[in-house]
């Protein structure tokens, strides 16, 4: 292997550590605690792991956390009436609404619900479209904002480099190809109905791979020197690219697990501080 | 010239026509006919002759018309008002809000006034998500859908195919990367930080030029037997592609103007009549 780990563990560690201090400075200056709400609807397991994870982070740095649990029966306007009263809550500085919801739930109304500057894991139409055009009033979705924050870490000049993103998810193939579209990389969008796909990736300054299926991206399709972001989860710990051949010529690479994962809660959290400073400001 | 031209002039005349039989038809059924309202604020005369165009027009195919024309001293606040009025009132189908409206004005806040059906021109920010995720519950932004549809009256095949689109502009190129995205193709986005705009280009099924720079992409770059969208305007005529030596090498292209051009006024009237319909079923 000649690739160095893009270690997404101990990047989010400075990140949580950075969030606990400034946690500790709006709690000195304001004399009171950021806090998260989450709302989780129903009673999908890997949700429930989910949410408990952030309000354990949340714990962790600091942050309060406001859980609010609603029977998989609830209706959209009952999941939107709760983020209503999240929304007009003084004590909450940032909603989170844990997806999927269940299917008969009109998730883009329930997203909507959530107040611009509440708004901290980046989910209302408004978050989508200042990502897309690159303005910063909003907060951005967080597992896109992680994989560009991840690079930042390492030092990946993005400007100008040919970024090769495999996916088009709205949740992360396509945010991720924005936000580094709007860092001026020359972004390419593939997925499952590209042909050609080894000849893309193998023009690839920086190839994001974000569309689940293991092992998809075979390691000698990478160019020799180029960096390796691969956001795909599947079963088994195993990712998009088939990491030792794609290690062998890549520069840096991240691993899976402990590369783009951690990340996501990382810029959660620090969303949500960044919402409660702003709410002072 | 080995190219056939895409004569953008004639798909939208007979899009006009098809408009202007759906008017009758609404007529009819309903005994009210199709208005759009149209906000301009200041003196821009570029901005002015576009409403004229708009207003003429429609009045072409029977739509009637509604003009708000406000001084360029309005505030946000008075245009929104305006906006606010345009959409309770139950005489209207759609609105048109002319850009760029004056410097001190927040356009988001305008355009994000509009209702969703009422919203024509898809400048909400809803529009805009809708459209980058394949829905087709919103309206789309007319000079892309102009693009797509012109790509469709040639029957260019889009599934699988490399659009290279020159340009990210939050109103042209990112929307029509994000359309031909939904329609299949893969997508490569440049602009001005691109390294090695030539050799993007030349591996390109279709070009989508929409950048502003006058015969910035040279004919020898195209590949031959390529698709060429010319959606650049500059002075004198001149498009963003070298016409003569791209079209020794195209199968397809755009004259400039009687391209992309003519389709953009056609695919507002369409949507339209199309809210016109939508509020009676």
């Amino acid at each position: 292997m000649t690739a160095a780990l893009m270690d997404g563990t101990a990047v989010a560690r400075r990140s949580l550590d950075d969030t606990r201090t400034r946690v500790s400075a709006y709690r000195e200056t304001t004399g009171r605690t950021p806090r998260l709400a989450t709302v989780l609807v129903g009673d999908d397991p890997a949700s429930h792991t989910y949410v408990r994870m952030k309000v354990n982070r949340c714990r962790q740095v600091g942050i309060d956390s406001l859980r609010r649990d609603l029977p998989a029966e609830s209706t959209t306007a009952q999941v939107v009436a709760t983020v209503d009263e999240l929304v007009a809550d003084e004590s909450v500085d940032g909603i989170l609404v844990q997806h999927p919801m269940p299917g008969h739930i009109d998730e883009r109304a329930v997203f909507d619900a959530i107040s611009r500057g509440k708004d901290v894991d980046g989910v209302t139409a408004n978050a989508f479209l200042d990502m897309a055009n690159g303005h910063e009033e909003t907060f951005a979705s967080c597992t896109p904002a992680g994989i560009v924050a991840l690079l930042d870490a390492y030092d990946v000049p993005l400007s100008g480099k040919h970024v090769v993103v495999i996916g088009r998810s709205s949740i992360l193939g396509k945010p991720a190809a924005l936000m580094l579209l709007g860092r001026d990389a020359t972004v390419t969008i593939c997925h499952s109905k590209t042909r050609g796909l080894a000849q893309f990736v193998s023009e690839a300054d920086i190839v994001v791979a974000a569309v689940g299926r293991p092992e998809l991206i075979r390691g000698e399709w990478i160019k020799p020197g180029a960096v390796v972001i691969d956001a795909g989860y599947n079963e088994g710990n195993v990712g998009d690219v088939a990491f030792g051949p794609a290690a062998e010529r890549a520069r840096l690479i991240t691993p899976v697990p402990g590369g783009v994962g951690p990340m996501t809660i990382a810029m959660l959290l620090a969303q949500t501080v960044s919402a409660a400073e702003q709410r002072e400001s």
